[in-house]
């Protein structure tokens, strides 16, 4: 199952609106079928793996990160019924698809085949895998990733607005990576003004997975951006499951304040600014106690002498859609 | 020698202006005698050490965390010769005494009566375990610990200066550990007003240890505190190697702005205040390329939910004053 959510994740940001999973068949102990969404959404990760696995794939098991899919489409058979087809003898699923034209009955014709199903390995990581498709799902929205490069003492820029740079090369190249895992990024007025950023993928070999641009603004998006009137409107965007928020302060604290964040980015360089430009503005916060218990820390790395953190946000209905960092 | 030092964190911020030093001795592979620097400097630890060891420290290794010093006083005999005439047969060393009655003359007189001698085993952890001995050589003054409880975004406070809590009860508690571990603590007027702090040693088995408190002021210090007139003043402090600097951000943007500060400790909750009171004021900075290379993270850990960072300032001169948290 570890092997089929590394696979899930190289279709993140890739796949909207279809879920990004990965899948793995093995027969007596050989890996005979590797696959995972294509950008796009097809094929399946299913029906590459299988065709990879040919006719070895009778009797064997087949790994997936997310329930098989139960409904045909013009562009290609249901998963469930092309494992079938195909005599797995078993199907092990890490979590179920939420989609009402699946959501069970993809195991339900498994097992009406005599297929032995097994759920549940490794779901807490097959939902941070796929965060885009089951956050757009429950929250019908984008998951939401929010990036914050700060000193120790909180602050993105001096007074004079200067921020090149406060975080170091490794922690730069690690950002245009997570741009490669979203379909969209989005900034504010005022970082599109002030730094004129590119925002696209400078990592050799990802250059042609930069992502869309988004500008929060009411008026009239520059040409080659699009343009988000306010953060409830990203529930309206076409095939963006990942939007990725790179600032400034003003769109982070709208954001937060607004709740639409489920994914902290917090790059810390080891240095002290004071007397800077905050990381947010007001965010509604009117007492302490109403601060707590909503982040909880993911994932901890250095990157370089800056160090990485990962906060995910905590959600009373069970829908996790931090994830680790890649 | 890893005992040793651990020995010498038991007299941290009770032996000014002596240094805190630890002891072992070790005879066919026994331990036969543990000491560290008694509260006001005396005994040494070398002689607590050799009083349990007795007779059985003829022909036996002491393993010390700073020379053993070759200057009697009134209060007792120089511990080299203390060890010579214990007919101890090698010293083992991390580092170098500075002071001129000593500084190289204790292992001279080691050597001359047939004792071998080694040095530089856990020199830097050594040298962190007496930074307040060592600071007050290298800098005049005392090794300052800056004290920092923030949000994620470099928060101290609400804009309405609420500030409990922000972190939890294990971080306080920790700040409570690191309070006894130094001679004085010290905050500013605004802190002092507002939060009317006791700045005492809550933890069971600690009460004795509470630190003397003062007050950045230019006036005259309440009763039962004592007055510093302005950061660099703190080089006139008696007896007073440790320094804890609790804060507001006032008294922290002080003490960074004329570099006093040697060692960072930064508690952070994993919340997001927003439009708050930021951790540090100005501190003198132009360009951001002067921010870097001055700090390194020396030690973290969690604390509950809370995350403890420890930074130590990166000087030329090669003194390491920073130390792992308690």
């Amino acid at each position: 199952m570890a092997a089929a959510l590394a696979l899930a994740g190289r279709g993140r940001g890739q796949t909207a609106p279809n879920p990004n999973v990965g899948c793995v068949i093995v027969n007596h102990g050989v890996v005979i079928g590797r696959g995972w969404t294509q950008p796009g959404g097809r094929p399946h990760a299913e029906a590459m793996a299988l065709e990879q696995a040919g006719d070895a794939a009778r009797g064997a098991t087949a790994y997936v990160t997310l329930e098989p899919c139960a409904h045909p489409s013009q562009r290609g058979p249901a998963c469930s019924q092309s494992l079938i087809a195909a005599g797995v003898a078993r199907v092990v699923a890490a979590t179920g698809d939420p989609d009402p034209r699946t959501n069970g009955a993809g195991f339900a014709a498994l097992r009406a085949a005599g297929i032995a199903v097994e759920t549940g390995m490794g779901a807490d990581a097959a939902r941070r895998a796929m965060a885009g498709f089951l956050t757009r799902r429950a929250l019908r929205r984008p998951h939401v990733t929010l990036k914050l490069a700060t000193s120790l003492d909180g602050c993105i820029a001096l007074v004079s607005g200067a921020s090149r740079w406060i975080t170091g090369d490794a922690a730069r190249a690690h950002t245009h990576l997570e741009r490669s895992r979203h379909e969209m990024i989005l900034v504010g007025r005022g970082t599109f003004e002030t730094d004129q950023p590119r925002l696209d993928v400078r990592l050799a070999g990802l250059e042609a997975r930069s992502p869309r641009r988004a500008l929060l603004t009411r008026g009239d998006p520059p040409q080659g951006w699009e343009g988000v009137r306010d953060p409830h409107a990203i529930g309206t965007l076409e095939d963006v499951d990942h939007l990725f928020v790179e600032g400034g302060a003003t769109t982070a604290s709208a954001f937060v304040a607004d709740d639409l964040v489920d994914r902290l980015l917090l790059y810390r360089a080891p240095i002290l600014i004071g007397h800077g430009k905050a990381a947010l503005g007001d965010i509604g916060l009117e007492r302490l106690d109403d601060a707590h218990g909503r982040w909880r820390l993911a994932d901890t790395r250095m990157l370089g002498s800056d160090r990485l953190e990962v906060y995910e946000r905590v959600r009373e209905n069970g829908v996790s859609t931090a994830g680790r960092s890649s």
